[in-house]
């Protein structure tokens, strides 16, 4: 699971636990590009975090959520959000 | 905080959760290169997460242990471990 180290994909992940989200809602809440936003969902539908499912509507409609396995994952953000908020300084 | 999602430092506070130990000794326990573990515990200690102390001894001996900052992590840890054991498959 080395891909949990990587830029982005924590806080693409954290973006999620509010729920299931189009490309461009995680996109305008993240400054990521959107190219590596799109490597990044690949990666994380492919480990399994992610799931991506397709409205056949007009326009279509595409979306992401967590799976169980990313859902499980929030206790984790919950600890290193209070982690942060005791022991990092915001940086002005 | 990017130095948490670099290589070998999550492994290597994971190690000091134990208590003090010395270079050697983390260097044997983890399979990480000597060059690789000076340079990622500068950074540590750069970022107040582990302490190095040195004893007036001969020969010299060099400690490292966790700050509280740095012991503050272990519930993270211990919800990334559980999370693993419910999620992760070990290849084999």
């Amino acid at each position: 699971m080395q891909l949990l180290g990587k830029r982005w994909t924590g806080l693409i992940l954290f973006q999620l636990l509010s729920g299931p989200q189009r490309f461009s809602e995680i996109e305008s809440a993240l400054p990521v590009s959107g190219r590596l936003l799109t490597e990044r969902l690949k990666e994380l539908e492919k480990e399994g975090l992610v799931n991506r499912r397709i409205y056949a509507e007009v326009p279509v409609r595409v979306e992401y959520s967590l799976t169980d396995k990313g859902l499980a994952l929030e206790p984790i953000f919950r600890d290193l959000q209070n982690w942060a908020e005791k022991w990092v300084e915001i940086q002005s």
